[in-house]
C-alpha cells in the first residue's frame, strides 16, 4: 500500500513557495520540492537543509539535500546541483519555515461536533475544542486553549491561557491548572491517592481524597503519566516542570520549579522535591521525603532518605553520593576476584601461623 | 487569568449552610464562609477545621481557620476570632460534611448524550452512563454502576453492583468485574497477553490470547494500570486487591484477597501471589512464581524465586530476605574501604613471609 | 448478581454444533455443551478439550471435560463419560474452533455512529471504525483496518492493511504505521520527544519535535505504551518487534526487527537496539547507545553502554557480562559474612606479627 521509502512527514513545498514564506531568493530550480529536512551533511533528495556555520560549507558542493538555505553574501566556489536559497539569516529562516509548517499542522481554533460542553463551562475566546471532548460542570478555560479530541475536563477544573490537552487526557475534577502547559496523551491529572486505611469488613477502606492537582504556568507532562490528587489539600506541580512520560506522581507530592522528571519515574505520597532538580529515569522516591534544591539523581536510583544539600549528586538503590556508588559498583563487578583473593590470604595466614608455632 | 491563592477546591459554604448541613450551632459569624479544609494546627483565612482531640484545644485560640467544628460542651477560656459550630461529635460531623461534599461532586445518575450503548446490552437501574461511553453487545451492567465519560466496556462483559469506571478506562470483551470496584481513568483490563511463538514467515506468530480477566468484589485499580486476559483461563483479581497507578498484570496472573501493591510494580505471566501480601513500588516479579500469603516485598525488588513461607519479608533485585539485604547493601557502600583494607593486608602478609622467611 | 462459578468466558456451544463447525462425528450427548475450554488432565464441566498426544490417552477416561476432540481411529478400551467428537486431527480442529470462536468476537466491517472523519481522509475496503473515533485530515487508511471506539488518528497519518487499534489508541500527525500490526488499548504513537533546552525566561525552553514515528510490519504493541516521535527524521519500530505493556520509547529510537521487549522497560532518546534482540522487563537504556542483533538483557538491567557483540547476555543496574552479574550477586549476599572475614583475618595478622617481633 505505501513504500517506507516515500514517507511523506512534511507536506510537500517548492523551492518558490519556501523562497515567499521566508522572504528569499531562489537560485537554481524553482520548482524542485521537499517534503522533510535534513542536515547538510546527510542531505538526501527531497529534503530541505540550511548553512549557518561555515565550517559546513565543504557539504554543500557534495550534499544531496534537494534545497539548502544560505547566506545572501554566499557564492559557490564550484559548480553546485542543489538549489539555493539566500536570506539574511539561514539559521533563522529555518527556524521560521519550521514555525511555519507546525502552525500548519495546528488544528482550526473551532469547536467540532459532537462535543459536551456543560452550560455553566465558560471558554475564553481562540479555543479548539476536538470532537468526543467532555467539559464538565463550572469548568473555567481560558483563551488560546486547544482541547484535542476525547480529552475530559471535571467539574469545577480551571484551565489558564494558551494550554493545550492532546487527545485522551483526562482532567478530574477541581484541578487547577496554569498557562502555557502541554499535557500529552493519555495524561491522567487528579485521580484518587492510593490511600486505603485497614477494615475489618473489606480489608481495606478507602480513605476519602478530598484534595486536588495544581498545576503551574509552562509545565509539560508526557504521555500515560499519571498525577494524583491529594489526600487533603493539594498535589502540586510547580511553575516550568518537565515529566517525561509514564511516570507516577502520589497525592500530596509537590515538584519543585523547573525540575525535570525523565520517564517511568515515579514519587511516593507526600515528598517534596526542590527546584531546578534532574531526575533520571525509571527513579522512585519513597514517601514523605524532602529533597533539596538541584540535586541529580541518576537512572534506576531508590530514593530513601531527604536529601538536604543543595545540588547533591546521588544514585543507586538504595541512593547514595554518586562517586560512592561508581567506586562501589566498580567493586562489585570484582566481588568474585575479592572472594578468591581473601581465601588465599587465608590460606597463607594460616600457613604463616603454623610456620611460627614450628618455629 | 486566576490567582494560585484563591483555588477553590470547595464550594464555597457559609457558617449558617454548614451547620444547617451536620444539625449544628453557630457561635460567631453565621455568614463568613469556606471554600477549603485544614488542620486546625495550620488553619488559614477562608478554611474549615473541627477540634476533637483535646490534645490540640490550645490551637482554638490561634488559629487562622474561619470555622471550626467543637463539642457542644466546649466554652472557650479566651477571646476566640474563629466561628464555632457546636456539635455532639465534631469528627463525625466533619465527616459527614465531607460525604455531603463529595456526594456533590458525583454525577447526576443519568445517561447522557451521545452513548453507543448495543440493544442487547442490560443495565441496572441508577446508573449513569457518561457521554461517548460504548457498551458492547451482551454486556451486562449491574445497579448504580457509574461510567464516566470516554469509557469502553466490550462485548460479553459483566460488571457487578456499585461499580464506577472513570473516564477512559477500557474492558475488554468477556471480562468480568465484580461489585464495589473503582477503576481509575486510563486502566485497561483485558488486552492481549504477551504470547509469541517463534515462526520462520514472521519472526513471531501470535498466541492467540483466548482467556479473560475476572477481578472480584472491592477491587481498586490506579490510573493507566493494565491487566492483560489469559491465554487460556482467567487472569484473577481477587477480593479487596488494591492496585495503585502504572503496574502492569501480565496474563494468567492471580493477585490473593486484599493484597496492595504500589505503583509501577509488575507482575509477569502465570505468576500466583497470595493474600494480604504488601507489594513496594517498582517491584517486578518473573512469570510462573508462586509467592505465599501475607509476604512483604520492599520497593524496587526483583522477586525470581518462589516465596513458600507465609510473612516473609523480602528485598533486592534479586530479592533476598530483607535483613540480608539490609546487611548487604551497608557493606556495598563500604566495598572501596573493604577493597582497599584487603590491599593492605595483603601487603602486611608478604611482609610477615618474608620476615619469617629471613627468620 | 453473578457468581464467579458461573463465567461465561465463551458463548455455549453444544456438541452438534461444534461438530458442525469442524466436520466431526459426535459419540455421545449431542445437546450438552461447554462455554469454556480446557486442559484434557485438567477439564471440568462445561468445558471442551482434545486428545493429539496418545501420552494423555489415559485421562480421557476421567476427565470432567464435558466434550473432548478425538481421532478418527480412537476407540475407548473403558467406559467413557464424556461426549466425543472424532475429527482427523483433533489439534487442528481445536486451533479452527479457536479461530471460529475468535471470528464471533471480532467487530462488523461498519463504520458506527458518530464518528468524526475528515472528508480528506481515504479509507480502504473492509474497516470497522468504532463509534467516537476521530480520523483526521488527509490520513491514509489501508483496508480490513479495525479501528475500535475512541481511537485518535492524527492528521496525514498513514496506516497499511490488516492493521488492528484496540479502543483509545492515539496516533498524532505524520506517524507511518504498516501492515498487519496491533495496537493495544491506551498505546500512545508520536507523542513529542523530551526535548528542553535551558532558558533564562521560561526555565527550559521547548525543543520543536519535527519528526515522526514510523512502525513497520507485524508490529504489535502492548496496552498504555508510549513512543515518541523523532525531534528530527523518524522514530523507527522495525518488522515483527513486540513491545508488552507501558513500555517507554523516546525519540529518534530505533528498534530493529523481531526484537521483544517485556513490559515496564524504557529506552531513553537515539538509542538504536539491534535485531532479534530480548529485553527483559523494567530494564532502562540510556540515550545513544547502539545494541547489538541477537543481544539478551535481564530483567530490571540499565544498560548504559554499547553492545558490540552480536548475541551478548547481559544483566546488573548497571548492566555486565551475566555471568559476572550471577557470580557477584552470590557473593554479595555474602558480604556481611566476608567482612567479618576480613575483621578476623586481620585480628590474626596483628597476633602474627607481634609474635613476629615477639621473636
Amino acid at each position: 500500500m505505501y513504500s517506507f521509502a516515500q514517507i511523506i512527514v512534511f507536506m510537500k513545498f517548492t523551492a518558490q513557495q519556501i523562497a515567499t514564506i521566508i522572504g528569499g531568493t531562489v537560485e537554481g530550480d524553482p520548482l524542485v520540492s521537499v517534503d522533510s529536512i535534513s542536515k547538510i551533511e546527510e542531505g538526501t533528495e527531497g529534503t530541505l537543509s540550511f548553512l549557518a556555520n561555515p565550517k559546513y560549507e565543504p557539504f554543500i558542493y557534495t550534499t544531496q539535500a534537494s534545497i539548502v538555505l544560505v547566506n545572501t553574501a554566499f557564492t559557490p566556489e564550484k559548480k553546485i546541483s542543489t538549489t539555493l536559497i539566500k536570506v539574511d539569516d539561514p539559521y533563522q529562516s529555518f527556524a521560521t519555515l519550521m514555525e511555519f509548517y507546525q502552525k500548519q499542522l495546528e488544528p482550526e481554533l473551532i469547536t467540532e461536533e459532537p462535543v459536551k460542553i456543560h452550560p455553566t463551562a465558560t471558554l475564553g475566546e481562540n479555543c479548539y475544542i476536538g470532537a468526543f471532548a467532555y467539559i464538565g460542570k463550572n469548568v473555567k478555560i481560558g483563551k488560546n486553549v486547544k482541547i484535542y479530541p476525547q480529552v475530559y475536563i471535571g467539574d469545577n477544573a480551571i484551565v489558564g491561557d494558551n494550554t493545550t490537552f492532546f487527545p485522551g487526557v483526562k482532567v478530574y475534577n477541581n484541578s487547577v491548572i496554569g498557562n502555557n502547559c502541554i499535557f500529552h496523551s493519555g495524561v491522567i491529572i487528579g485521580s484518587d491517592g492510593f490511600g486505603f486505611a485497614p477494615s475489618a469488613a473489606t480489608g481495606y477502606k478507602k480513605v476519602p481524597q478530598l484534595g486536588n492537582v495544581i498545576i503551574e504556568d509552562y509545565v509539560e507532562v508526557g504521555s500515560n503519566t499519571t498525577i494524583d490528587r491529594a489526600t487533603m489539600g493539594s498535589t502540586i506541580i510547580r511553575k516550568g516542570v518537565k515529566l517525561d512520560n509514564l511516570i507516577q506522581i502520589a497525592h500530596n507530592v509537590e515538584i519543585g520549579e523547573n525540575t525535570v522528571m525523565a520517564a517511568q519515574s515515579g514519587v511516593s505520597g507526600s515528598t517534596k522535591i526542590g527546584r531546578d532538580c534532574m531526575i533520571g529515569g525509571q527513579v522512585g522516591f519513597v514517601g514523605h521525603l524532602k529533597i533539596a534544591d538541584e540535586v541529580k539523581v541518576g537512572a534506576q536510583s531508590g530514593v530513601n532518605y531527604n536529601v538536604k544539600n543543595t545540588g547533591t549528586i546521588i544514585q543507586g538503590s538504595p541512593a547514595m553520593p554518586i562517586l560512592d556508588f561508581q567506586k562501589s559498583t566498580v567493586i562489585f563487578k570484582k566481588l568474585p576476584a575479592m572472594d578468591k583473593k581473601i581465601s588465599e590470604l587465608e590460606k597463607i595466614i594460616k600457613d604463616l601461623q603454623s610456620k611460627l608455632q614450628a618455629n
